[in-house]
């Protein structure tokens, strides 16, 4: 049954972002991030999982400059 | 200033899932990580990015079985 | 206790590739792969999951060469 | 020295985009990453690979919008 | 040619998971992953990368829950 | 309009490599890689990131071996 199917749905998410949150707001992220795929694309929440990727200002860059430089420059 | 570092916060999120979702449901998703995010990561919607990869079932394996086999047996 | 947290332990594994292998070849290959992360890193296979990135070969370079042209000049 | 080099040689670079370009544009794209790689960071073209993941305007959002929306709004 | 091709396919691998892994598994980990893609995607060894990606338990979500409360809650 | 789309199009590149590199080599390659991806995938600065995943030798195998262990017997 299709929608039998579509029940089984088992993504991941991996969210890549600057280091510095605290583990209530990873906490909370998690959890909405969770809810917003069961939601909204069906998912069941048994095999969901959340990856957070946190990389430092120095190993970014937007618009060809460092993250770092950014925040120097302000 | 952490408000002003705050707000150059500009991460990105790749989903994996099944495809097959519908446009209208991707659009709720969008939205609806995006909004995760704002609340819980302290993130400025501008810069914010969300990337769907949809994975066929013979192209996606869950305790050492294919998602398509998984279907099969059912 | 470490036997406990090695229970919970719960990848994923993301493989990318040029498209083109058969079904049969992906489930080998999902199977084998789940065996390796049992095998030596501790890891159940419940919550484990393989995906497949299939990509074609005008979207893979290598030595700064598209494998599109690779496969030409042979 | 070449040695000491080669064992710090073998990045991978993945590309997230959006679907349409030109087999004459990834070429140009992949030639002009590896080279940048190998002047900036100081890799060997042997074992550099680039990726390139085309993802459609559905499956890309930003500020909470998919990209398919942005562009029927224009 | 079939063989042809194959002799140059050139992929790579990431596994996320837990930190905490000892050098001797991921040694393992890497031959045993390396020979499932010879033996089963038709791979050759030389341009075959492994890469783990090691995440602390507060940065990993299941079930819209911290990794880390899991496991205090055991 | 061609033109007008490939103005909105807004990448993101993730470089994954040995940690290792000074800020000064990060800033030269988000810089050229930012300017690869404007002269040749027709992209505008605004929206491009580019993430650098430095990752130890001990979570990288080539050929099967840990970057490690290739240092390791030179």
């Amino acid at each position: 049954m299709p929608t039998a199917r579509r029940r089984k749905s088992m993504p991941f998410v991996v969210v890549e972002m600057w280091e510095g949150r605290t583990v209530e707001q990873k906490r909370g992220l998690v959890r909405a991030i969770t809810d917003a795929m069961i939601d909204h694309a069906g998912c069941k929440p048994d095999h969901l999982h959340v990856v957070i990727h946190e990389t430092s200002r120095e190993n970014w860059g937007r618009s060809g400059v460092l993250a770092t430089d950014l925040v120097e420059k302000k």
